[in-house]
């Protein structure tokens, strides 16, 4: 593209998680002069608060079955594992600083500008950088935000008490007594996460049901198996107030329990982090929930200003941010015409114990989309259990609509689903049919053979 | 169908493995009057010396790298693990057992006649059932061949100490030093197994590379990978003469080296299962390995017999023969027409460690079948093992033919793989194309999202 001169760069991209610095490397591979602006850390929530930090601490938790597990395959310990929270703690950062460090070196590999400031919006093509230097101002011809999610925590006495997916990863001591609110997929990970590693764990939730949205079975099978596993569920339940008690603190539910606990976590939600970024001023216009309203062509309603990832619509995930950015970079720097991604098929997975993977439609929703629909189901013990003695079981479901045979969900709860349901997704987003999956040999002896073996429906 | 009353049976199936097992249940299930016949256990090869007890020990033997591995995730064991060969064989054939049961239950509740008695053809509709009771006949419309394969162990001096397959599992005492003779699937697996079990482990091989017919990087890949784990695999080398040395045994190669071991498996190939079935007296054509020669009718030269499985051509594999049985059935139960299988996009996993996931075609194998191909591939070390110090790697490859975008084989060498390559296989079968693996999102952070997120081809 024609560098427009009259600007600094042809991009200043606010904010290097995900989204921002996938958008930022390839717009300089496409020849534009990029800048990014960012006060905190690079690789954003996903590498530094997010993704990669819950899944090392995800392992870590698993370790806990492994030993227990490994006793019916003939395997002794000469005494319980002790855990060690700093030294899990401590290689999740190292590991970290080197992630982030990588993030620096593929920028500056790029030829991408890094201002280590705060962003605040001035015009339609300025940016103020606020650093401890003072403040300088900088002039883009396009101007994207990407600064994604930040946690929301509900007003309640002693709410400060509570902390966030921020702070939890770097707790200076371990909880042996560990309380998350929530319900979503951050409370239920962190729950697993705490509990495998050996907390005493309390989920609190004011719903019925974890993981609203979610397919409802799933959501059942996933309650029963972490109650199996230890974590204590409290529905129907919220927090009134917490009341520091030494260094612990006295949890007071509405149900009038009241628990003592070493930790709090809120994971009650996320917002688009807008805070301080001068949209207001400029009149950039907002959803209802306050994410950032974009057209096709990612353009704000100031079309020189940009948006993508967890501050605009649709399912706050790393990899949906990446595809924006490849899809932005395509429209804006590679002159392509959009093509909107199909948000009714992207895969996701939840790190809780068990695993749970799932794509397309939940039986729920299928009912609603489709005359007549296929339920095909699983629920069985993996072969691994029956030597370990645990009682860990595993779904698995396929939703298929029954007029057109096509595959519209696919859905598991057991070890390593978020690994399994890649693939599944692939044919899923294709629109493949059930008898493509029939038609599937089998690879045996695993888990997810299941997928292409389950032949009579278990409803319809 | 109408019963043929002048014999007793509609179908007789001689070996309860997979394949007859699933043909009896269904033919009875389609209203024929079935009869099995076997001497030995039921569920065949896979239940009772194949797939079921190998995954288990491949379990067994994996606790030891998650011990390891634990100790970068903060947890400390008091001691080293020890290992107790009796208790996982032991709570193996209990499980076994358990199997074998629901075998029988199986096939009892479909009405199927079990014969506890070894077969012999005598014409085209009469079998002769020898056991400690003696000798009976019974006639059947239909007689299915079913008896699978067995191991083969080349003729050399003190080969009757080289152990099997079918003994290897249920040995008295846990070789400390072991020998395994072999480079296909077998012999890698079982390599494997007793290396993570802490066996001082040889693996033999005439050849220069394991896995003949595997795509070649993964050939090499997991070398390296088996070599890091601690295998000593002697290449272009054969077994001369096997000498017992009190109640061990002096192997002596043909490079001139002698090494005492407590075991030694010939995992030298398996031949059918025809002996003793009667089949030259009939005249029944052989393929030219010794297999049995069948139309697309799973018929034998003599149409009134039938064969699959491991007796007959193709691979030589659980899900292939339950496929094939449903197909038998189909034909010559319900009247439909044989709709054969794509033998050549079967995926297939190899329990070496790590294990080893594959579809569709090798990339040489691609480079003789289309004049133009895309490889895409990502090698790096898996998530879990930037905290465990784990020097393991991660193989993934795409094969795409150029000129129509299909992916024609998918690759993997890494942690789960056979799990992971299920669902890319229905995506490979169903010739989607590379561009539908792009378009499907990541889920993050897996292994798996590699699959769908490799962009530029390492070659063409």
């Amino acid at each position: 593209m024609a560098a427009k001169l009259e600007y600094e760069f042809d991009l200043l991209v606010i904010g290097a998680g995900s989204g921002g610095v996938r958008t930022a490397r390839m717009a300089a591979a496409a020849g534009a002069r990029v800048a990014v602006a960012e006060d905190r850390y690079l690789g954003g929530t996903c590498v530094n608060v997010g993704c990669v930090p819950k899944k090392l601490y995800s392992y870590a938790a698993h370790f806990h079955d492994s030993f227990d597990d490994a006793v019916g395959f003939g395997w002794s310990l000469p005494g319980p594992a002790t855990f060690d929270w700093s030294v899990l703690r401590d290689n999740k950062t190292s590991e970290i600083k080197r992630l982030n460090s990588i993030y620096q070196r593929m920028l500056n590999e790029a030829g991408v500008t890094l201002f280590n400031a705060r962003a605040t919006l001035k015009d339609a093509h300025t940016v103020c950088l606020t650093s401890a230097e003072g403040d300088t101002q900088v002039t883009a011809q396009k101007i994207l935000l990407a600064t994604g999610g930040w946690p929301w925590v509900p007003d309640f006495p002693g709410s400060e008490y509570a902390l966030t997916s921020n702070q939890i990863f770097d707790l200076e001591t371990f909880p042996e007594r560990f309380l998350v609110l929530g319900g979503g997929y951050i409370a239920v990970e962190f729950a697993s996460i705490f509990n495998g590693l050996g907390s005493e764990t309390h989920l609190i939730y004011r719903g019925d049901l974890l993981l609203k949205g979610f397919d409802e079975e799933v959501r059942a099978f996933t309650r029963d198996e972490m109650s199996k596993k230890g974590v204590n569920l409290h529905f129907n339940t919220n927090v009134e107030r917490i009341e520091p008690n030494g260094s612990a603190f006295n949890v007071h539910l509405t149900s009038g329990d009241i628990l003592e606990v070493d930790a709090v976590l809120a994971a009650t939600g996320r917002n688009a982090n807008t805070q301080g970024l001068g949209l207001e001023m400029l009149g950039i216009h907002l959803e209802n929930d306050g994410k950032v309203l974009v057209n096709e062509h990612y353009e704000t309603s100031l079309p020189s200003i940009l948006a993508l990832g967890d501050l605009t619509k649709g399912p706050e995930l790393t990899p949906v941010a990446l595809a924006e950015a490849m899809q932005l970079v395509d429209i804006h720097f590679n002159k392509a015409a959009p093509r909107p991604l199909d948000y009714s098929t992207i895969p996701t997975a939840v790190f809780c114990h068990p695993n749970i993977g799932t794509v397309g439609l939940s039986e729920e929703a299928a009912r609603k989309a489709f005359a007549n629909i296929r339920v095909y189901r699983a629920d069985f013990k993996a072969m691994k259990h029956t030597l370990s003695g645990s009682q860990e079981r595993t779904l698995m479901k396929l939703i298929v609509d029954d007029a057109t045979d096509v595959v519209v969900g696919a859905h598991m709860v057991g070890d390593e689903a978020g690994e399994l349901i890649q693939g599944i997704a692939i044919a899923v987003r294709a629109g493949l049919t059930k008898q493509d999956f029939d038609r599937t040999i089998g690879i045996h002896p695993t888990g997810a053979e299941e997928f292409v073996t389950m032949r009579t429906p278990t409803r319809s």
